[in-house]
């Protein structure tokens, strides 16, 4: 029961790739969560396990308990979720609706297909690969602090943070094209380092990454270093991708993410040696407090 | 967001049938409910949307939202899931494991293949079909209803049904074989009258039944008429299938099922008017307080 996503073999060597995830009042959303956006992240957790195999979206599935019939709720739930698989060409083709006893459970499905010989996988670094993510990191955990009252309010930073925690928006129109000239890939959901991590354990090696290449997210300029530090390398709920690739392949994957219009940064370097080091600019090793979320803590 | 099986189209003329169910603990089962029981019907209502396709299963998905790491109980639960996956064809291949608030939920997602031209559709009725039910009728409900006190308690009767309520066992096996030969199909989990009323409906026709030909499941026996006819017609959770074939096919129905060790009954006739009469063996027409189950209700 351990992978995010999952590979059953189809006709004419291609597989389907298939992801669910339970969201549950109280754990994963607030019980005020704007619906709309809880429809649009629903999907979109999902979307991002399917991209982290680089499969083409093929449909959804949702399961959805309620403790009430209530029409407004529902319609602006469905126009996220709609909106979001519109766009990804994934289309909602069957579900689930029961009352529940307290609090709203959402259950979703996806499945996608790929070519399962090039699927990107976690056991699939290589020893010099570089390390790339998509899109820009720390904003979702900055935002999720500002709520929770571990940081102290900032409407302002909490406009500018917030839609990234609540509209996550996973590379999957690029990563389909990845499959052949990635390696290893991972969806960043627990925190880069964790989910890097998950990667160098199952590849059996090693990283060094250099903070000053990472993709800070533009909002977190004014935050002091500690903090952006934390929430760039453990922060959760990004829903970016972290990949690996030959270095030789550098060219073809920046001017795929160039056609794709998505934002790419390289940010280090896959070794031998066991460990993971961040090095910040001035050639010092970075350590944190916390390298990510646990699950079932 | 209706149908409880939907199609995605795949390479070389097959189709993925998929289907996904949510259940929350305080409504669809107790909280003292036998962890392997649980396990296997949790897999087994799903398993049943697939027959009523006339899907081969391919694998299946399984969220766990629980209160609290209990190893024993999801060993358990596990023993109950992987037995009928395994029995089935139908590995386990992915899932979600996260904590919840209150209260046990899982959500089951299983896949399936067939060829699209020739599923089970509960729109495909035709007028002068035979109607078919596989195994027996009645049993899981006057099991909950004595659960539930709504009959006295009588520990014989309970001993001799509560197995169809736990442990349903939809058929599978035979319903892989119907493509080709059947033309429309639900699995009975509402009732016989309200799900064959979803196939009427949608085909635009109507049946006849006879309780006389009905297979009525032998625990039942000793109860008076009344409460036979409202288990045997209306009781929910009984997970075979209800399908309709063309009279020539009768033949070689017949020996699908024998070949599979499956019983089956036919128990009427579809019919151009539309409408639903039951007749009795003296040719009267049954009518009962309560047709079947509301999901929403």
């Amino acid at each position: 029961m351990g992978d995010d996503c999952a590979l059953l073999p189809l006709a004419g060597g291609r597989h389907l790739a298939t992801s669910t995830d339970l969201l549950i009042e109280g754990r994963h959303f607030f019980a005020d969560a704007q619906p709309q956006a809880l429809g649009h992240k629903a999907l979109a957790v999902n979307l991002s396990d399917l991209a982290a195999m680089g499969a083409q979206p093929l449909g959804c599935l949702l399961g959805l308990s309620l403790p009430a019939v209530d029409a407004d709720w529902l319609e602006q739930f469905a126009s996220g979720f709609h909106a979001l698989a519109d766009s990804a060409g994934c289309p909602l083709v069957g579900g689930d609706t029961t009352r529940s006893i307290s609090g709203i459970v959402i259950s979703v499905t996806v499945m996608g297909q790929v070519d399962a010989r090039q699927a990107l996988r976690r056991d699939a670094a290589m020893v010099d690969d570089d390390i790339w993510v998509t899109g820009a990191l720390g904003a979702p955990d900055i935002a999720l602090q500002l709520l929770n009252g571990t940081l102290p309010m900032d409407q302002s930073l909490l406009a500018a943070t917030r839609p990234t925690l609540d509209r996550p928006q996973p590379p999957w129109q690029f990563a389909q094209k990845l499959p052949g000239l990635a390696h290893a890939a991972l969806d960043i959901s627990d925190g880069l380092l964790q989910d890097l991590g998950h990667i160098l354990e199952a590849s059996k090696c090693g990283a060094e990454l250099h903070f000053a290449s990472m993709p800070v997210h533009p909002a977190l300029q004014a935050l002091d270093t500690g903090t952006v530090q934390q929430a760039v390398l453990a922060g959760g709920d990004v829903y970016q991708l972290c990949f690996t690739a030959a270095a030789d392949k550098r060219q073809a994957i920046q001017q795929l993410a160039d056609d794709a219009g998505q934002p790419i940064s390289r940010i280090g370097r896959i070794v031998k040696q066991a460990g993971l080091h961040v090095w910040s600019a001035d050639g010092q090793t970075i350590s944190l407090a916390s390298r990510g979320y646990d699950h079932f803590s």
